[in-house]
């Protein structure tokens, strides 16, 4: 008999993960849209060459790890390896340079595919969040970018979180910078691994990314491209870094960073996360890039975004212990105790959903000591119970699962019943908003202190000034 | 020069579109968790067999419509035609039937691929909404699947929807049925189109969805399923049809409906929306299923689900304008009102998003005419003008874009501001709130009465008792 089961390399997201990932994109989102971001969808594939001109030729994605194939009609389509592309081509195809306000401020959160060996963690349909700020030169949209970023983190509440961040100069400084690397590694040829045998011809930049050959001693001593940086460029870079600065963004100038892709210029940065235990790596990196829109048939426009993977934002949320009450969970677990109680009960579930009232009801006829178990699996809060007494006297028995209280009332009365119980449970939030902590209320202040009043706090200064203590 | 397209039949979902549909899938999610389902999210492509098993070797879809391909491992994938065989799958594989609460409560939102001839509203690439009921046998699981959709509708606000909704017994019944079927349609054999004549021999019940011959005389008078239903099907038809009674449920039976996918038995169902000027067909439908678990692997479990089709509802909702106020949106616009402003007018808009209010600020040295024109155009409340004095005196000039009055106050003063103005909007909607229409209060109340206020109410009880006010 066939077995029917996942592609290889693909994974199911059941309730209790969708949950997250779901919490991860929804505050991301809400930052996108607080910087002034829109969402933008563009479809699951393209025409091939869409990839093949903007990721570039001489890059392992297209090399090796796109899904590429023929539709019914013989033309090659690709499953999308990352979200900038797409985007620009919907850009200059909708004509948006001439009609839309620049910078065009997008935000996606896509599903992308790369046919890479399967391995612990690395998925080949894989989600990514990203922001793009399209035709701008203003370098406060790359401090706005990253400060984008920076913030989303924050709250997500991840810590030990750093940029890496690198200026990798305009067309001119990387021909030079090119060419000096062609000379340097030509000494190493014969010692470089095969794929980097062919970057060597089609774009040595991308050596540097090598992750077989860069550990060896040759490697740390190749030329830096901030030795070829023109002054704009290095002057470009410094009043960046200051506004980062100013900010108290926890960032270290990698000079090796260069970036996979091969539209970046100017300004490159990744976000890495590394505790005292363990270097967790990049979850998500960006940069500017100048030619993409002109490569797919647009004018010259200059556009910086990031992107995020959030495979790796939930592994680390994770271990980190920060998805503390998000969980799937009901209000009402309505429990019909008779056979006969069942219409009733349905009808009680239906009054409650129609009023926005999240239940769930059982119609299996389980034992009532099955249904309250099942009642704790859905982290219901109340258990409505409906016996024949319930049913001739049109009330219902309301039981609070955590405290075990319980009390019979009319049906009229439950719509005032969950009223007063979220009017409870508001004042609860108020109070934790009133305990807020303020740290990153004013990031340009560098006096700040902590007025965060939460019994766990641990705000730390010294650590992107992150409040643990959830109340914020 | 290559013009780099979309691939055919696809379309982009800018922005102005994209908050539509994110408000759709928001509204539906929503209404889906309130009757207890949770979301779930499986690959976009699965193993071929998975969808020629479930969907039926004689389906359209399967046969002419997949998006069928091999992989860089010669594996044959397909990108999902629709969702639930994918679902039924992963439900399978973790073994979810022994280790989860049944009936198993799902939900998703998934993009799905037909290869259709691209015609007017019909995509290649479409969203389907649906839920998934999987593992019960109870009846009240059908009424609760269809009266989640119908109260999705209604929190949509559609108007002129109906059910078309039928029976199709079990397989005991189909197979007299198809006997019949083959016998009466023997006499037209010749006539038939050619896709009939190999659903003749295939499956015969989908003759009845042919959409070249259905409208022939002959096909009017072909034996109908309900001559051929047991005793026990009539019973449950009919116990669900008076639930949908209770609830005032707009439907008709219709004993030509079979519908489009091989796995469905007993209870089937489409909605369609149709005003007095015209039909706009199905928006969704679906229907109990019980060997599709079995046919991946699993044991015999009844199922039920729905998809709608949103790039439909999103069209309908267009039509019947049901979109007002859903557009992207900015509470402050900050306009540097010199080059010299820009760095203290950046720090101004960092600190009001950084404090959950969404900004947008303009770098481009652009006329104060244009900004206010772009200002508008991303529907900006308030405008924020950062000039010299301003920046001196660490206040900001502050202007309702809808009244035009303007008021400088201090930066420490703005937090303030805007949340007094949150609170007035808030007082707003409370307002709303308290003159909500209570027809959906209560449906099992037959005289119900609506209490609408709302000065733009026109509450029908003949239309699905559909409140048009939008004060609910």
């Amino acid at each position: 008999m066939i077995k029917y089961t996942l592609p290889r390399g693909t994974q199911d997201i059941l309730p209790d993960k969708a949950i997250k990932k779901e919490y991860v994109l929804f505050v991301l989102k809400n930052v996108a849209d607080f910087f002034g971001f829109n969402e933008i969808q563009t479809p699951v594939f393209e025409n091939t060459e869409v990839f093949t001109r903007s990721v570039g030729e001489a890059s392992d994605i297209v090399n090796k790890e796109m899904y590429t194939f023929l539709d019914r009609g013989n033309r090659s389509i690709t499953l999308r390896p990352e979200g900038t592309a797409g985007i620009i081509r919907a850009f200059v195809e909708n004509k948006l340079y001439a009609t839309a306000d620049l910078p065009y401020k997008v935000y996606y959160s896509y599903d992308v595919f790369r046919y890479e060996r399967p391995q612990a963690g690395r998925y080949r349909q894989l989600n990514q969040f990203g922001i793009e700020s399209i035709g701008t030169n203003s370098l406060y949209h790359d401090a706005e970018v990253i400060l984008e970023m920076y913030h989303s983190l924050n709250e997500l509440g991840i810590r030990d979180f750093y940029f890496k961040i690198n200026n990798i100069g305009d067309e001119g400084c990387r021909s030079k910078y090119k060419l000096a690397l062609k000379e340097y590694f030509a000494n190493y040829l014969s010692d470089l691994c095969s794929d980097c045998k062919i970057r060597y011809e089609k774009n040595p930049l991308r050596i540097l990314d090598c992750k077989i050959d860069s550990s060896k001693d040759y490697f740390k001593k190749a030329p830096k491209i901030s030795d070829f940086l023109s002054d704009d460029s290095k002057k470009y870079f410094k009043n960046l870094l200051d506004i980062l600065d100013e900010y108290q963004v926890n960032y270290e100038i990698d000079d090796s960073l260069v970036r996979g892709l091969d539209y970046y210029s100017e300004t490159v940065f990744e976000v890495h996360v590394k505790s005292e235990e363990q270097d967790y790596g990049a979850i998500g990196g960006g940069g500017r890039y100048n030619n993409l829109v002109s490569d797919l048939g647009g004018p010259q426009l200059s556009s910086i975004g990031y992107s995020f993977g959030i495979e790796r934002i939930i592994l680390i949320m994770e271990t980190q212990n920060l998805f503390d009450g998000i969980k799937n969970e009901i209000l009402a677990y309505v429990m019909p105790l008779e056979n006969t109680t069942s219409s009733y009960a349905f009808q009680v579930a239906m009054y409650l959903r129609f009023n926005q009232i999240s239940t769930d009801i059982d119609f299996s006829g389980k034992s009532i000591k099955s249904l309250f178990k099942i009642a704790d699996r859905k982290n219901a809060k109340y258990i409505i119970l409906i016996g024949n007494d319930e049913m001739i006297s049109n009330t219902v028995t309301i039981k609070n699962n955590a405290t075990k209280e319980q009390v019979t009332i009319p049906v009229a009365d439950l719509l005032d019943f969950f009223a007063n119980d979220l009017i409870k449970e508001d004042n609860n939030e108020n109070h934790h908003h009133d305990s807020k902590c303020s740290c990153h209320d004013n990031g340009n202040d560098n006096d700040h202190e902590c007025t965060c009043d939460g019994d766990e706090c641990e705000c730390d200064e010294n650590d992107n000034h992150h409040c643990s203590c959830h109340n914020h």
